[in-house]
């Protein structure tokens, strides 16, 4: 059952300094191309559906090699638009053991995606669409680009095209009143079909009330189930990384389902969330049952966690077999 | 007790992306020559003998590097011959944590190693040899290897060199009747003095009965035992892979001595085995005593899996070390 | 004016030792796919071009990554098919100055291509096409492949797709007997509009007699107006490499238009003349003025010579700034 | 005859995808810190001298590495101040042969250094120092920048310090009115003793009148004589460079003086004007004589195009063994 | 409060087979220029010092790139002279899982340190400085260089600067009687404020007695104890490394203060020692309260086994950053 | 007809920053291992002959990786010792265009070999041997390695051996009187068969006068044919090397041949005069006609110029194929 998707959502470009080694111990970088739509769509490629990509890239041979390399990960890039000369860029010096990954952004605001507005895009794109991603890091960097997003969703709604929104809660990216950043999600969960979020969105951000007395599981689901409601939103997908173990969740109105706990090795660490997210979403699109659809989207979150990059590689055979064997030693 | 040991046995190269990438996300490939024989021979080698490989190479700087590649390994290539332009390659995409490595095999029939028949060799290279090491493998690619195998067995028995063969037997490489296969194994067996095998090959290849309620250590030494008696072996050596740990056995017609378990942490994978193997055969040329041979030879199969490669690099000095002082922080 | 062209075509491995090293002194190897198709349509891909693959693949990783490696060159792999486990692969050690590169081949015949039939392939494919690319190794490697070439070529004539044929002709690759291969290759040039093909093809493989006292220009002239009359050939191209200068020519059934002589400097050799295969049907395809289009064409194979790889990866714009400007120093 | 030389000036990023590939061909990139002012700084350490850059960098890993970097050249970063998060970076894709190497930038006004004021920099830097050096970029790029710019050469001015200027005049980089850029010049020039400058800069920027009948020599000659004489500069250098050879020039208010024609081999061309610059400042500071000083800055420009990077990294011992032998073989 | 630190002592060039090889595996080597005072230098400019090295290095394109290489770390390298043409060199084979790294050291007698004595050195250099570093590497190696750590340590007790000992004692360099030893690390403790030690320094070399029936613990503490007592050391620091834990101590004539047992992890263990002693002097510099010193003094020899090098390149955050929150995931 | 020589001389370690790099700018090196010996074996090994060195290496794993190397070289390492634990190590920063390439020299006189004395060796390596090849270097670094050059020789002498002498005279490596050089030379002289030499050795190291009224060519003969004379030499060898080009020639008693002037590219130069030898002495040992011997030795000291590291690795054929073809494009 192949389904058609489409993310909106910002490239861009990570680099890394080789073998676990500091900025300035290195004079080459290993480099590609990220972002929390590309991450979701190269997953769900490796599950088998058609991907597409639609955002702005710079007018060069950077943006070019932007696209050269989506398209190696099987995305789409008939709906990339390109314009003025610049990308976020991020360095990664990753950590090993007790030191920890360190993240450094460079300028992001000004590239050609965050100042990219409603009139380079052609909403066009999403006929035909099964489902629309959009992350909430596009409601953060910019008015211009916030609003490109709701244009995305409401034009997804007309036809009648399944709308997930990845929360994405970084309170560092929003300057504005905390209030209106409330209004904004708010607007945008009503939109929304499938959701990924968590405890500190309910709290922090939607200022959902819970019992603090109650565990913890509990706590999460009675505020999740809550966002459901309100927000009308179909299911709500998430997990809970605690002691070197992730478990997954989904919650409805109604119920929340949780995966086993599945013990994590760390190669790679960005981008694990959206290996869960490919595994959620492909799980929702293809109706798998609950208990199987969680347990699978947690197995892809985990196994995203063990292979170079921010963007999901392993296939969906891996998944499954991981799912049923665990760890394999080698296989041939 | 510089001992002379000759392997017959295919030369494969092995591609591996590194950095634990997968193929789609690199554009170089590690590479290096490898295969039992190879293997088992570079062990010996650190282990202060005189190895030979006797197979057949493709002519070209294919069949020249892999000779190249051996000598370095200090396996002497005086009996290589040449012929065709094929060459054995498989693909290793490396696993780490909860991700599996995977080998993935092009083209293996058609090498210059799979088509070379008996007139390609000269069995005088067995003159003065100690012993001759023969892999399974050879038996299940084509008829005529099996030939070969058969032919370089039966001149060793004549000239009273020890005839060492490892089962490694694989159902997915064979496509004739079980019974034959039983057969031709059998028939080898017959001819062997040492061999490596485990419980698989006893029951799966060999039918051999057990009595399921013992306990699996006892089950496994009754049809080892069996099998040194039907075939009149003078020993099976093999290891028990559980838990993250290795446990070596050695078996006669008459008793099973097992070495300590020891923790295993594995590095690169493939060529485990062959450690394992290129210890016990040192250990049994030079006569060490069976409890001290078998701990030898699993301390060796234990390293073996912290170096690159398939073929065993560490000295004997490391491997005594390890024995004696377990696991080191660093040596000056 | 984006046409939408499609190639059938093998796509091979090519392993190079980095650094202008032997294989037999390296450990590592800078691989990618390569093919005449593919090479042809990443050229056609950066002047604007849509462009699509069909073929046959490994079912394996190596497919894989064959697929995601022709689509980060540009080119849809829609239209690939899977089979077998088995690539060609050919090593290429790269020459300096006065050393020659090398190239050897591992086995070819054997690949998921070379078996490949008329019923792995979805001639609807051509549906909406404008133009086919077909290479006459596909005629060489096995029967079963000419049949399929025939099949495209004869589907693509019935859908008025412009059919261009690369000769290629390689007698090393042929077994058969000479009038046999003679008649194959007429019976495909009566197929072609676009022919790309020299003075031996003519002569060597197709017996075109000339009167060798004339110049080599005439004599090269005559032959092949000869060829577009046997066959009802629109244009056939080709190139004259002599003194370390390449020239281009186009032939009509009355005319030939040549370039100027534009000096060579090599960087990466391989695939030089499917850069100035993509040169020429860019500007059949666009109708260029033809004194234009074999200087553009001739400039387009020049910088194939200059990049990275088999397959052009010079853009449109560099290739007439070249055409204008000659070689220059450095653009900001 | 040891100096201390400080520079303002701008510190970027330069990427570049290793052995002459495309970026979208790599998955690695090889990067540097770079900038006139650094490059010229390097060079003059390598002549003996004691060389200070000031500057303001990312207040972050970037930043830090970047002085890591220039202190590794022999650039003291005592005055180096850190704020913001951004830096210039700009990607070189490599030529070679016919291939021209093309240079793309990603936003450069918005770096930690584009954005930094008066009040970022302590001008009691200058205590001490015997030249002050300044680029033409800093002119250009924001009117902040030039502020600093003009402080500093002011304060120069009334320490006795010698002030070089670099007219590196970019018109794609103004956004003004001609006749303001032009003004700005003046004022910056009237304020140096040492200028770099060239024929388009006096005619195109400066406007100066040149009889066009005369040879290229004599109007060079008289349009730079008359700049001296305008601003009041004590020497104004440049070079010539055509048709792969270089010849250097050195001119007071009253005559010219020339280097030999150096033949030119170019291994990595950006940075080149900057060796010869450190090499003409070099002369200028150690009194060499005139002939002497020209013909050895023109080989250290000569020399700097054959080191990777854009930092002048061979030595005055190489400069001068070259000045008297010429190109040689190998040195023991 | 930044301090100014001298550290006296070799430089050796650290050559290492990448990936975990050994050496007979590789053709290419990672390279760094390491020893006692250039690490701890290097971990005291990460806490914001002002830090000096004195040595003699080779006076050729070795010597210049181990000053470039230390520059880089933050030493400065005013006080370095250069002289004849040899450096020590030491291979290390990084070992990983159950294989210990080796350590190989080339001729390091002969190197331009080894042969240094008093006149190549300006102990004007000293002036100002707030402490001098020794190793007893420095003691051992040859008389000369003993001469000189002796005279270096004299001439700082007359300027009133702290001096700072790592008693390092390595029985395989030291050729003379024990009594001789005992003697001149004697002298060296009388002279020293600051002491790196351990039980085996007290107990071996300088014979202090024990209470063997007294836990490790307290047995520890009185010899070091009596040691700050005999010689009038005010603190001696050390850390004892016990089933991958890490605690460290700091002694007094009266008491001993123990850090918390910290888990370590390995990824570079050669040079984690100098990190701990970096933190310590970091510490006792900026008067820390014993329990804070001994805590931070750990963590950051705890996180130099973390990266890449022997030079510890953590910044005094991250440091402060573990103490607090232990091993995180993630930065941003 | 293959021959079996054996080589006495130094094994070196090699190490380059790799692209053209400068040591400073680098933090990884290439390396191998080379010496004369090594290299002529090297060559004579691609020649078809079976090859060995005798030679003391560190008794640690820098030896073992030594042999390791020249085993794959093809060399027979049965004869080499081991003991001490140094070795000579040169960098090389490899130039290109107008700059030069550096060597640099640590430590040779302390190796492993440097120290080697008579009772190291076993002459009865020289049982069987065809050839004998010593180098003057060995005469040059220490007295006890010229004692062991002389017993080889004279045992070589004994034994009916061509010995094969290679001045290789390095004034700077000398450090006696010239008059005892000059003797140690004669008396080598007097035991070789076939000698390398060229002007300088013959005038400035030999004192052979020459009319210098003559054409360069015509002295060359005549001081080169005296020596033969003089010390009974069957053939002198060398080459000239000017303007990039090569000549090769060949001298008797009686008289001199000369190869064609043959066009030189140089992509790694160290060890292309080696090239040439082993081409000479392959042409001496089998016998080649005196015109054909000196074309093809020169074909292989060209070569010997384009491929990676200081031994050939060119294969026969390909020097066979660039005598007849000169320069290729590429070859299938």
């Amino acid at each position: 059952m192949t389904m058609k998707i489409i993310a909106f959502g910002e490239v861009m470009m990570r680099m890394m300094p080789p073998n676990y080694k500091k900025l300035s111990q290195v004079d080459t970088l290993e480099f590609l191309y990220t972002g929390t739509g590309v991450n979701v769509l190269s997953g769900l490629y490796q599950m088998g559906h058609e991907v597409y990509l639609t955002t702005r890239l710079p007018d060069n041979i950077v943006g070019q090699a932007a696209s050269a390399h989506i398209r190696k990960l099987g995305i789409h890039d008939d709906y990339v638009c390109y314009g003025t000369n610049h990308i976020g860029i991020y360095f990664l010096e990753q950590g090993i053991g007790n030191r920890a990954s360190q993240i450094t952004y460079l300028n992001r605001l000004d590239s050609s995606f965050g100042k990219s507005q409603i009139s380079d895009y052609d909403f066009s794109c999403l006929d035909g669409m099964d489902a629309l991603h959009i992350c909430g890091i596009s409601l953060a960097l910019r008015e211009n680009l916030r609003e490109v997003a709701f244009a995305f969703a409401k034009e997804a709604k007309k036809r009648h095209i399944k709308v997930i929104f990845d929360c994405n809660f970084r309170p560092s990216l929003w300057t504005g009143e905390h209030d209106e950043i409330k209004h904004i999600y708010e607007e945008m969960l009503n939109l929304a079909d499938i959701v990924f979020a968590g405890y500190k969105d309910a709290t922090l951000l939607l200022h959902k009330q819970v019992d603090q007395s109650l565990p913890y599981d509990k706590q999460l689901r009675n505020i999740l189930m809550q966002m459901c409601q309100d927000y009308h939103i179909e299911f709500i997908f998430g997990t809970i990384r605690k002691d070197e173990e992730l478990t997954g969740y989904m919650v409805t109105s109604t119920k929340m389902v949780m995966s086993p706990k599945m013990r994590l090795t760390v190669f790679d660490r960005v981008g694990g969330g959206d290996g869960f997210a490919a595994g959620a979403i492909d799980g929702y699109l293809t109706h798998m049952e609950p208990q199987e659809l969680i347990h699978y989207a947690t197995a892809s979150g985990v196994l995203a966690h063990t292979t170079y990059g921010d963007s999901p590689v392993v296939s969906k055979e891996e998944i499954i077999d991981f799912m049923k064997n665990g760890k394999r030693d080698i296989k041939r």
